[in-house]
């Protein structure tokens, strides 16, 4: 069995519902940062100094408790090839299904094993299964908070609950969506030394097209992670915006604040279809349109509306996950699918 | 033992000549791409489509016989981790000494052996002792050409000779400077399918900050390098400014004259002190400074003019690296280092 990203084709243009991405746009003082670089500044390896201490003020945790990385993405390729290294073992990575791609293909990648948790009805967070899979064996635990494609919460109690449990892993909690959750493990993680904190600013910053993650953790534990990040990952343009980026928190609460009111549109309009959804803590919300999926997934197209068919993840057969944005986004993509599934009856 | 990247301090102005930048900056024409993004193109996930096709024309292969990199450094992680992955073996690397860091760390970050080969009287190339030091486990054999600190050519047949001998390994030619070179394992590549050939954007196209190299090998060797590349490792300022970096080629031409100028100039220096230079086909020249080195290299940051000192790679005692690049760079430089030796007598 192997374990790959699913690509997504590339579209010139449209409502781009299918990434989670931030639909609005990055702040105009990103826009300002990166064209103030001149033509040395590209040339020139990148410093990251100053992103670095602005990242972990931000964060409010010790400059040396952080790791600036090429998006999330190279975090947990890292966090695989660390759990890899050690050959006198099989390294095992639990992965909770459903669950955004990358951990098992990064997982597979570098050459450990996937254990995969089946979802339980409804989307409740398998704990006796999490915990049931832990083994001598098992170096990485991939949690995400809120989960990616259901929107849903893991209690802070559960993640210490098997960070516990499984002292000889690290737990990787991903918490690319955390912005919009208003919730956060990094209150409490001094308390759980073998969790480390992924976070990006690809969604409510906007930075996705300029790669910029970070992983918090313990510093001794972080400082086998930088071996595995090559020392220029970061590219001057991320470094520029990421402080940009949070010199404008006004930018990301407002775009928070459009993200919750899309997200009750949509509540709304399935409530009125009765189709089943799921409240999220997130960007987007996953919905059940049965066997009209990916009939509803093709006539968005053709409208220009991309949604993500995914159908294909276990626990979401005929599920459509639709990104919560701009709310004119929203507003087209409710009409499209209403038409759709109004002449579907 | 462990294997780390030498970092190298943050230095905020002065003359950089000491880490192979293109001291002149990138094109005009890769300003203006970058400062053509708008808001939600840096928000969005970037698309390759474009530039994969670009770099595939300008470098004559097919497209799917490149895989664009976040730096050629991710493309040599890459190459480690794809050696480290069948866990039946304990994978060795061999690394020609002096070489670039990151072969021995990457390797060693991902769990394989570092096999290292010292270097002959003069740098001549040991295909010898590289023969001798294949074994059934050999999976990479790092080669740089030209290479990186000594500037000296590697023979393509040498090339070919070593990578019949291992065909068990995958020959990773670093040809990083190769655009200072004007020679490349290219027109040759396809009777030689266990060789990966690296370039980078980086040094002659001045792109080091946006972080863009490209692996070139037969598809079917790249499917697994693929595979241990994150989907959107290159940023989105990456992509655009490599397609503008190639559609300006006299920008490039300019500056390899200008390198050629640079190392002329510190080569007839060199005779003028009687110091010992190695001639070099990249844009840098190593010069044996003997017991004067360090004090030479403080001089010359006192002066804010940054070299390498590479005493502590074998084969390099008493060596600096000088950065040939912006003429009047070079100018400085030499008549900096020449008031320090005469101080000094």
């Amino acid at each position: 069995m192997t374990f790959e990203y699913q690509r997504v084709p590339e579209f010139a243009g449209g409502r781009r519902l299918h990434l989670n991405e931030n639909t609005r746009g990055c702040s105009p003082a990103v826009l300002a940062a990166i064209r103030g670089l001149d033509a040395t500044r590209l040339a020139f390896y990148p410093a990251y100094a100053s992103a670095i201490r602005r990242c972990a003020d931000h964060l409010g945790v010790d400059r040396d408790a952080i790791v600036l990385t090429n998006g999330l993405d190279e975090g947990i390729m890292a966090a695989c090839l660390v759990a890899a290294r050690d050959r006198r073992i099989e390294p095992e990575s639990i992965v909770i299904e459903p669950a955004f791609d990358m951990y098992a293909a990064c997982t597979d990648a570098a050459g450990g094993t996937v254990v995969t948790v089946a979802p339980e009805a409804d989307f409740v967070f398998p704990t006796a299964a999490v915990l049931a899979a832990i083994t001598p064996v098992t170096r990485l635990v991939f949690l995400t908070n809120p989960n990616n494609p259901t929107g849903r919460i893991i209690e802070s109690e559960t993640i210490a609950h098997i960070a516990h449990a499984a002292p000889q892993a690290t737990i990787f909690l991903d918490e690319a969506y955390g912005d919009f959750a208003r919730t956060s493990f990094l209150p409490v993680r001094h308390a759980h030394p073998n969790v480390l904190i992924g976070r990006t600013f690809a969604k409510a910053h906007g930075l996705a097209a300029l790669r910029v993650g970070v992983v918090i953790g313990a510093p001794d534990r972080l400082e086998a992670l930088r071996r595995a990040i090559t020392p220029y990952s970061l590219n001057v343009c991320a470094a520029v915006a990421l402080e940009a980026a949070l010199d404008d928190p006004g930018h990301v609460a407002a775009y928070v604040a459009e993200v919750e009111q899309s997200r009750r549109l949509l509540y709304a309009a399935c409530d009125r279809w009765r189709v089943d959804y799921w409240e999220s803590a997130a960007n987007f919300v996953l919905i059940r349109l049965g066997d009209r999926t990916a009939e509803v997934v093709s006539a968005l197209a053709r409208r220009g509306i991309f949604v993500r068919d995914r159908s294909n993840e276990p626990g979401c057969a005929g599920c459509v996950r639709i990104t919560a944005g701009v709310v004119d986004d929203t507003r087209a993509c409710i009409q499209a699918m209403e038409e759709t599934l109004c002449d579907a009856r």
